[in-house]
């Protein structure tokens, strides 16, 4: 059936499998990076995350997940927690806090599920992964039209708070995140995922989210944008090549009276977009040696709103290639290589030697 | 012999039973609440809490069981630590980070074991939950006269710190719960209860707790003021039918030398009580439908001593109805409505909406 | 084979050991302590340590561990986070956060392996305990020569950030201590341990440690110190009887620099060692009452580059003598007395009470 439907797993459906028994699951997953950029600047070590899943099943229908996160050795955060319901063969309704399903590594974001020491850049400014908040949805399987749906109305960005703007035109909404923290809500956004998988190999999603961010002074209508997100993505796998790519868009509206209320640059146009290639060599056993290339491009100021002229910084690409030593299920060793541009004139790119230890279980 | 003993299970017997193997135990419970107020205040989503559970039999006598909590996502506590001795059948010995017996809440504070989506507010001004602190102390049955019994020294309260006070009149001694966190002690307290569950369907419980806080400058005798705490609860079950309800009385010693020393406003007596019907609406399999209806009357300015007035907005009543809607053994969702009012002369009642999951496996 | 080698456990063996199947493994381990320092201060009460242990078996080669720590309540650390691959018999190649091997007590500092309700201070002033650090490395024995080796590049202490120092006097290395949390690298260090138990009951060690500090600013050449660090330790069993001792001393050069740019008291030589009887009396069961009898010395001043004159009070010398009460294997209660004195001409020995409950599984 895995292959039947070109799964992906994650973490969530791996420890609330269905054919598990009752009782609680464990998990993890951890990344430890080495980065050393190219200069004079010093190399950088560091327990980027360790993370600890707790599934449990109550019966057949009632199931429980929650991932606690421990960020660069002592950060705490808890990322998941949601129940799940199992009301038909064909219907799960989900409340908590859960993943928004947009692109593919927001999702799927444990380190031994993609290439590269660090999570791909567009899933840092365009869809900013970890992106979780709370809310309520459904989720399921429609086997004969080969679709997975979900859909979920979730808490949204936070854009104002205690007489202050927080989105900017550098990181667009990756800072309006409210993670379930004791979050403020006005309206609840609609966000939503189809993957077709009828085709051998390969996995597509197209993803949408539409809402207005959220603010502690809803007298001051200037203090919301609207959100309008879309995201394309595709998995592929043929023998042992790998072919993965996603193209995500944002609109937000109103920025411009954003803006001028807060004295910050956000864009009204957000796009960014990753083409990767692998190619698996199997060593002996389970191990595998696989180098891989991806080209990123993203702008956080792909347009704007008013007098805001768009900061070409935010403009920005990137070349990364390297290689994946994969020692087991879940473990594996990672090099790669990068190179960063912006569309500033005369400006070098940055380049970046990383080194990690990506394990999930 | 859980219907003999009219028996309420926690996260620590739950995990430590009798009847386990050897090894370790795994818990968790957590509680995702949405609040609304009634008026113009945005509305409120949060991870209120979300906890995990560590049990380990050493062999037949000694266990030892740990409560990590992760509240508001990302901050995290030590709550439970305790080693458990049994000397024999009817004694056991236990020492570490415990819950002080008080009432029915502080020691059975899992989600799915009250009604509505936040815990009486008797239970967090009168008695501060989750109250625990470090200690030792002896427990056990004494099955023919129907009885259990507690007795412990407990580190006690911090009044006084750096030369300020720390317990004020809106919360009485709640700021004071030194949590076992590198904690003062000068001298320790006393606390018991006493179970009767001989009457089929009922639990009756009588606590008491006497000592004096504590205080970094044991020269100041004003720093600290003497504790007396008595508490009264009851647990019945008929059929579909559950009531229950306490009433706590506190009587607090030299408030009149305190707040004369630390400018501060804490009562000399703090009172509470509350009464809560439920009737439990059987539906498909274990689900169950379950309104209630609660009424609390709580007031930290019940005395006070000197020339300090009675300050009235700490004299609060309140009621509260809604559903719990169980889904499996430790899971359910809930609702209620809740009129909060003070005694304060033409003040308005409070109002807010809440919804929540709740979860313990 | 454990009493052929010698052997003691640690977490990282108990939760990784061969004969254990493919999955996750569980542990913990913690301490709660009652310290009352003779005189006027008042008492501490505080759940010292609580740490819970994940292991993962990815198949016969690879597996995982970590280690989570939660101090004094409310702190917590990923304290150890590696991954061991099993080259083949006799090699492990082991990389991530890991402890240096120095000493006993850094490798084996779980509360039940050592007497005394705190950790030698030693282990705290010249080994700074817990010594972790990011890096790689192999291990293995050579069971002919009846030799477990080590050998490690890890990390080094950053001794200087943001245009300040960061060493000092009174506790040498312990401030620069990186614990893999986004930390500096400029130069990896050489670690390497080396355990002889061909003897029957003994088991003895020779550690050393090499490297230069780590500088966020590595054009300034006097903001880092090089450091040579050897210990050398012994635990033997004989019948009922146990000894233990080590001894370590660590060089520093360019300390006359460092301090000259920093204003710092850094010493150029810190020494440290403690020798340590115990005598187990059997009990019922796995019960054993322990007196225990440990003398230690150690000094951060032990040398002093430049015109530093060496400080007296970092001169120390430490009697401490206790009983530990073992209740189960990875459960005791300890109660000792410190007497801790300075070689400053007049002070006094500074007397302390200290209690606590250790556990472990």
């Amino acid at each position: 059936q895995d292959e039947i439907q070109n799964n992906y797993e994650n973490a969530g459906t791996k420890l609330l499998g269905e054919n598990l028994p009752k009782g609680v699951t464990i998990g993890g997953y951890g990344q430890i990076d080495y980065n050393e950029p190219d200069g004079a600047l010093p190399g950088n070590l560091d327990i980027h995350r360790l993370v600890l899943l707790f599934g449990y099943k109550f019966n057949d229908k009632v199931s429980f997940l929650t991932e606690v996160e421990y960020e660069h050795v002592k950060e705490v955060y808890v990322e998941q927690a949601y129940i799940k319901y199992k009301a038909n063969e064909n219907v799960n309704v989900l409340a908590g806090l859960m993943l928004v399903p947009m692109g593919i590594i927001n999702e799927f974001h444990e380190p031994t599920t993609y290439y590269g020491v660090e999570r791909p850049n567009v899933d840092k400014y365009i869809v900013p992964t970890t992106w979780r908040e709370l809310g309520v949805g459904i989720s399921g399987n429609i086997n004969n039209a080969s679709l997975k749906y979900q859909a979920y109305l979730f808490n949204g960005f936070k854009s104002y708070a205690d007489g202050a703007g927080i989105l900017r035109g550098s990181d667009g909404l990756r800072k309006g995140r409210q993670k379930g923290a004791e979050s403020v809500i006005n309206s609840p956004n609609f966000s939503a995922k189809l993957d077709y998988y009828g085709i051998m190999g390969l996995r597509v999603g197209l993803s949408g989210y539409f809402g207005k961010t959220q603010t502690d002074d809803s007298g001051i209508e200037a203090s919301t944008v609207g959100v309008s997100m879309l995201g394309l993505d595709a998995r592929y796998k043929y023998n042992n090549l790998e072919l993965r790519g996603q193209y995500i868009t944002t609109n937000l509206s109103d920025t411009d009276e954003y803006n001028t209320l807060t004295g910050k640059d956000l864009g009204s146009k957000l796009t960014g977009l990753y083409a990767e290639v692998a190619y698996n060599f199997d060593l002996k056993g389970v191990e595998k040696l696989t180098p891989f290339l991806r080209y990123e491009k993203h702008n956080t100021h792909a347009d704007t709103a008013g007098s805001l002229i768009a900061n070409k910084a935010y403009d920005r690409d990137e070349l990364i290639f390297g290689l994946n030593y994969k020692v087991a299920e879940g473990a594996a060793f990672k090099v790669d290589y990068q190179l960063m541009n912006n569309a500033v004139y005369g400006s070098d790119a940055a380049k970046q030697f990383n080194a990690g230890v990506a394990i999930w279980f």
